[in-house]
C-alpha cells in the first residue's frame, strides 16, 4: 500500500445557489472548529439542551422529542418511518417529486403497504386527491412533502391534518427545504412527525437531521409490537440520551452540534418572521429578474417555494455547459434538474445566509452573462427588475 | 414560543483521555471550518477520491467499497448488518463487552438468527470457543470486535478467517477503536466487512463511519433476495455516489469529510508503523505509571488495547468524584466503566493526536493528585515509571 499523501485541502470559496448545501455563515464555520469536548461532558449536555430549545422554536412546537439526528436529512426521513411504521401498516404518500417517491420507498422497506397519490412535478400535492385515493379506508400514516426540493413547490400543510383525522392516521411531513426559510408551525398544523436537514435554510453544513415528534407519534412508537428495524435511529434509545437520563447510545457528532447551535442562534436572532420575509422578498426579486431575462418558471406563482426556484432551460440552451460556466467563471453553483426535470430545468436556491440582495443580483448577472455568450437575448433588464423588488 | 436566544458557544479546551472522542489536531479543526462546497462539485469529487484512497491505506485493503458512511461508528455497525444480513440468516457473534452485544442486537433487528458466544469482560474472544458453539453448522456471518471499547481488550484477527471459512461465513469486524491506532490489515486477515469511527485513533470529531467491504461481501449484497431494510445505509445506492457514477443519494456531510481528509493525511504523513509504535509506547508508559500509583489493570498485558487502558477503581475510592475532580480541576476527561465495569473501572484513552508523552505525564500527575486528595497512597513514583518507558 504505497500512496503519496495528498496535500492539505484548500477548498474554493463557492457561492452556493443550488438546492443545498447553501452558503454557511462565517460564525457557523468558526463554531465547527471549536475544541471538541466529550459527548457526556456537562458542558456538552448544556449545548444539547440549548439546541433542543432553539429547534422547538424554529419548528414551532412544544414537542419533547425534538432534536437533530446524527445523519443527513435522509436519515431524518428514515427515522420517522422506521420508528412509526410497523410491517403491515398502511401508509398514504403524496408523490410530486423525488422526495415523495423516496418516502414511499422508505416506507416499503419498513414493510408498509403503501398507497401513493401523484401530482404532476411542479404542482402541489392535493389533499382531496389523497382523500379520494384513501377511499375512506383506515391508514396508519399519511406523508407529504412540505417543500419539494426537486421541483421548488411549497404545499400548504393546513388541509392534511383534517385528512389524517378522517383516516385515523399520523401526519408525517418532509420539511427539508422549508425549516428556517418558510413558516412551518408544527403544533398549529397538528403535524405528528417532521424531519429536516441542516444544509438548506438553516445554512449549516450537511450532517444533521432535525426531527420532531408529537405525543401521538410517541404513543404509536411506544405501542409497537416489534422494535424498530434500525438500532441507530431508534428514537426510544436516542431519546434517553437527549432526555434527562443521558443514557449513552452513540457518540454524538459534537462539532456538527456546535454548528447547528450557531445556525439556530442566527435564525432566532434575526427573528423568524423577518427571516421568512427575507426569503420571500429575495425569491420574488429573483423571479422577476429571471422573467426579465426571458426565462420561464414552471411552478405557478402561488405554489413557489421561496428558498428554491425552478427555472426552465430554454430551447436551444444546453444544461451542463451553463452550469459549468457559472461554476468555472463565477464560482457559482446552481442545481440541475432531477427526475422529470433532468436536463429541462435548473434549481436556484436562495437559502438561509445565501438569501441576500447580493446573491440575487450576482446570480442574475452571471446567468445573463453566461446565456448571452451562448447567443441568448434577454427580453428586458433582469437587474432592474430585481432591484425594483429588493426594496 | 418566546425563547431568549442563547449566547454563542465558547467550549472549554478539554484534554480528552476517555474512550472517545479523542483530542482533535488543530489542523483537523481548521479543516472543518473550510468553505462548504456542493456535494457534486468537481472539487468535492476529488476530495472523495482522496479520502477513499487514504482510507484504503489505513485499513490495509484494496477493497473498492471503502468509504466513510454519513453517521457515527454505530451507523457503520448497522451498515454492515443491514446490507449483508437477510432475514433468516444465521450469525455467530462473539460478545465480551458492550459492542459485541450491540452487534448481536443489530443483527437480530435484521431478522437474523443469532448465536452469541461470550467471554468474560476484560478477556479476548476465543475463536475456538466460537468454533465449538457453531457445532459445525452453516453460518452466514461471524462477527467479532477487534478492539472492545468497553473493556480495552484487543483480540487478534488471525484465527477468525479460518473459522469463517469452515462455516462458509462472512467475517465481520468492529474496528472502532483500532483503526489508525493498531495494525488491522484487512486484506491480509481476509476480513470481509469492517467498520470504524473517526473519533478514536483518527482524532477527527465524531460523525463519520469508515467501512470497507470485500468482493465476497459485495457478492452477498448483490445476491440479496430483498432490498436492505435501510435506504439511508444501502451500500449499492451509496456506492453509486462514491463510485464513478456519482449518482445522487444523500447530501454528503461536506465539512466532516474535510475533517477526515486531514485526519487521514496526518496519519499517513506520520507513517502507520510509527503511529502504531507511538500508541504502543505511550500505553506501556501509562500502564507502568498506573501500576506505580498502585492501581490494577484488569486486562492481562498481552490482551491490552494500546489506545484504551482499563484501570480498576481501588477499594475505598468512588468513581464519580474522581472523574469530576479531573474534569473540573484539570480539564481532563477520562471515561467511566460500562456494563460489568460500571463503577468498577475507568477507561483512559491515549488515541491519535492524544497519544503523547505530555498526556501520559499529565494524566498520571492529575490522577495522582486527585487520588492523594482522597487519601490514596501511591506505591511508587508514577512519573518516574512512565518516563523510563517514554524513551
Amino acid at each position: 500500500m504505497t500512496l503519496s499523501v495528498p496535500a492539505p485541502l484548500v477548498p474554493p470559496a463557492r457561492v452556493l445557489l443550488g438546492p443545498g448545501p447553501s452558503d454557511v455563515a462565517p460564525s457557523v464555520l468558526r463554531a465547527l472548529a471549536a475544541p471538541t469536548v466529550g459527548h457526556l461532558d456537562p458542558y456538552f449536555l448544556g449545548v444539547m439542551d440549548e439546541v433542543r430549545a432553539m429547534l422547538r422554536a424554529v419548528f414551532g412546537t412544544k414537542n419533547t422529542i425534538t432534536m437533530p439526528m446524527s445523519g443527513t436529512g435522509s436519515a431524518g426521513m428514515e427515522t420517522l418511518f422506521v420508528n412509526l411504521i410497523e410491517p403491515g401498516d398502511r401508509v398514504l404518500v403524496g408523490v410530486h417529486g423525488v422526495f415523495g417517491g423516496r418516502m414511499a420507498e422508505v416506507a416499503r422497506r419498513c414493510g408498509a403497504e403503501v398507497v401513493t397519490v401523484s401530482a404532476p412535478w411542479g404542482r402541489e400535492i392535493d389533499a382531496d386527491a389523497m382523500r379520494a385515493a384513501a377511499k375512506g379506508q383506515r391508514f396508519d400514516a399519511i406523508a407529504m412533502v412540505h417543500a419539494e426540493t426537486s421541483t421548488g413547490v411549497l404545499t400548504p400543510l393546513a388541509p392534511f391534518r383534517a385528512l389524517a383525522d378522517e383516516l385515523g392516521a399520523l401526519f408525517l411531513v418532509d420539511a427539508v427545504t422549508s425549516l428556517g426559510g418558510v413558516p412551518i408551525d408544527v403544533d398549529a398544523h397538528g403535524v405528528d412527525a417532521i424531519y429536516s436537514g441542516t444544509q438548506k435554510c438553516l445554512s449549516c453544513p450537511p450532517g444533521l437531521a432535525p426531527v420532531s415528534l408529537s405525543e401521538r407519534a410517541m404513543a404509536k412508537l411506544k405501542s409497537r409490537k416489534i422494535r424498530p428495524q434500525s438500532w441507530y435511529l431508534d428514537l426510544e434509545l436516542i431519546g434517553s440520551y437527549w432526555g434527562s437520563e443521558r443514557a449513552y447510545h452513540h457518540t454524538a457528532p459534537i462539532n456538527m452540534l456546535y454548528g447547528i447551535h450557531e445556525a439556530l442562534r442566527l435564525a432566532l436572532e434575526e427573528g423568524l418572521d423577518a427571516r421568512f420575509a427575507r426569503h420571500a422578498r429575495h425569491a420574488k426579486a429573483l423571479a422577476a429578474g429571471l422573467q426579465a431575462l426571458g426565462l420561464e418558471l414552471p411552478v405557478p406563482e402561488g405554489s413557489r417555494l421561496p428558498p428554491l426556484t425552478l427555472v426552465a432551460i430554454p430551447e436551444g440552451i444546453e444544461d451542463a455547459p451553463v452550469r459549468k460556466a457559472l461554476l468555472q467563471r463565477y464560482g457559482i453553483e446552481i442545481g440541475g434538474g432531477l427526475g422529470d426535470f433532468k436536463g429541462r430545468a435548473w434549481r436556484i436556491g436562495l437559502m438561509g445566509s445565501g438569501s441576500t440582495p447580493r446573491n440575487v443580483l450576482l446570480c442574475l448577472g452571471a446567468l445573463h452573462g453566461t446565456l448571452a455568450a451562448m447567443g441568448w437575448k434577454a427580453k428586458g433588464d433582469p437587474i432592474a427588475a430585481a432591484i425594483a423588488l429588493l426594496g
